[in-house]
């Protein structure tokens, strides 16, 4: 169904409307799973970017994993049908019942910090576990667009430490089979992913039991006509040249990981929203209220994000400049500014692109609106979920 | 009950939790309702920052009226028993179904601009309407942890267009009883309010059948020791002050209006945490991750808004600085940073204040959270609301 047409579905199904389309989830995927060149891959899907459960069951059904940052997506996952195997638990901060949980369902964690390695050795012998590297602040990202910059945090394991938890580890027989690193988020130069893979993998080596590698995610998305494209197959090829170089040397197959997410969801979810009014604020430009804003959708708010808008009523009238806010009480709340489109009317669909990822699952509803329906297009289906 | 007590809810109900205490509640709008010294005046509570149904129900108890900014928000405030006449419809954008709802039901309702007052007055003859007022740029805030800045927003009906409104409601027999203003969101500072109440009784002179004033709200909250104490006080007295003036002036009396929520709400609510795991950063510092952050309570994160932290198991240990975050794989994701607590351990439980308005009512559980239980303390009863 073309985008063009989805005011078909606001008069379906109402607005604001999030919209869903698998085909492009399946081919997205599929595109991803053929820049990876080296033959022994595990691909998790970021659930923290949507964790909607008729999706979760598509990727489920899609062959990939899925990681998990917190207790409540990990029973979102089994419950969308997903094998502790197919399961990667990363975050910070894991508390000790999590910790004897993870370890029962025989989970694949990543572990954060010292303290959490000394954790889990105290509890058992014989068993695996990865660890988050902390990042090499060497590697410089360009990009101000990035939402979360993991150079600013404390997150990860440094290397001053390494021998300190390969200590605790041998001591108590468990092994450290894995890395895992993240960049951040969202970024769209490639060269910051080409230095953070060299510093990923020269890790590898001090790892003696190592069985994969994961280099996270953040690749980006092009959000709007300025953005440059991002070169997932440049990165991912990369990544697999590092990785048959690296198993060549340890003289094994290293699983090759990564935990896309919004790199695959973004261009699946639109969102249909309404004109509730307008307003003339001078000769030159117009300010749209439409039916939903923060409460629905906080990206543009919270991370200043671009979204393209696009009129799905334009018959070729002339062009005007238009901010787009929620109608609520709340200032500064604006899904677009400056926005040029042709000519609107009261009643009018507007069509805001690639919220699939970080879209719904941020919604409050706040300030006083409850949270929008979602729709999804599958295989020429179209339900509610 | 004591805060400091408050771990024994946690071990009943469960962390993350927010604890409202009814009693405050009661307490700061008897304070603020003796603070205003003009006979003819009207609370409405800004539901905004806290829409629970409970609270709202407490609120209705006490007499006074709320302030809506959508549909949903009025269909609560329906159930939680608001007869109309005790609801004030305050927002932008409004749609022609949502304007006939209103009129219909005779909702008191502040247009927004020029289009929304011909839309009213498209639709009704011999009706009464408030408007909102366009900010004058020259009163200034120093605050800068003001949350939210109506003078960047075109928010309200500019002066230039009083005479517009004006013609289109004589000609249709409606009448402007009403002016309603914002200044701002959370401003310490008393002075730009003397400011803007002289700014908005001034504009009152304009429209011969007024019948009310609003000066909305967005009265100061002090969250930490470094802030100053907000004068509310001496705000209510010269609101007052101006109305008695006004009333001489047009020979009748004018209504005060008033729409409070943060600075009656906010030190009702308590959010109550829990340790997760402790990370050694450096020999002066440690972080400490909780079962809550951004997903359960995010006005840190998107305001950097500072809430003291109590550890509520201090026993005269030694203090120590920390970061507080939450245990998700979301960075930058702190409660709060470099605050000096008394040695804590795992398990321990921490208290965050002031989280009674825009708290529960942001949180979207992102990433992967389901939303924290509340409950309420109220004439002795605890319970979950």
């Amino acid at each position: 169904m073309a985008t063009r047409n989805f005011n078909k579905l606001g008069e379906q199904f109402g607005t604001p409307l999030y919209i869903y389309e698998a085909d492009r989830l399946k081919e997205n995927l599929s595109n991803l799973l053929n820049y990876i060149t080296y033959p022994k891959s595990k691909v998790y899907f970021a659930a923290m970017c949507n964790s909607q459960f008729e999706i979760l069951k598509i990727i489920k059904s899609l062959g990939i994993g899925i990681q998990v940052n917190s207790e409540h997506e990990l029973n979102i996952a089994n419950e969308a049908g997903f094998n502790s195997s197919d399961i990667s638990f990363t975050s910070t901060g894991i508390s000790k019942v999590l910790m004897r949980r993870l370890i029962e369902e025989s989970i694949e964690i990543n572990l954060d910090s010292v303290e959490e390695v000394e954790k889990f050795c105290s509890f058992v012998t014989n068993k695996t576990f990865g660890v988050r590297v902390r990042l090499d602040k060497k590697i410089k990202i360009n990009s101000t667009k990035t939402t979360n910059n993991f150079f600013e945090s404390n997150v990860g394991i440094e290397k001053k430490d390494f021998n300190k938890i390969k200590e605790v580890s041998q001591k108590t027989g468990n092994k450290i089979t894995g890395i895992h690193g993240y960049l951040a988020s969202n970024v769209i130069d490639t060269k910051p992913f080409l230095e953070f893979g060299n510093f990923l993998v020269n890790t590898a080596y001090v790892f003696p039991d190592l069985e994969y590698v994961n280099f996270g995610s953040g690749f980006g998305v092009k959000y709007s006509e300025q953005d440059k494209d991002f070169d997932l197959e440049k990165v991912l090829h990369y990544y697999s040249l590092l990785l048959h170089k690296l198993s060549k040397c340890c003289q094994r197959e290293i699983i090759f990981k990564i935990e896309p997410g919004r790199t695959i969801m973004a261009d699946v979810g639109s969102f249909l929203v309404r004109i509730t009014n307008i307003k003339n604020l001078n000769p030159k430009k117009s300010e749209i209220s439409v039916d939903a804003g923060f409460a629905e959708f906080p990206r543009p708010k919270i991370y200043n994000s671009y979204h393209e808008i696009e009129n799905l009523e334009k018959k070729g009238t002339r062009k005007k400049v238009y901010d787009i806010r929620g109608n609520t009480v709340l200032q500064n709340d604006f899904l677009g500014q400056d926005r040029i489109l042709e000519e609107v009317k009261e009643t009018d669909y507007l069509l805001l692109k690639k919220v699939g990822a970080y879209g719904f699952v941020m919604a409050s509803g706040f300030p006083g609106k409850k949270l929008p329906k979602q729709i999804l297009i599958n295989n020429g289906n179209i339900e509610e979920i």
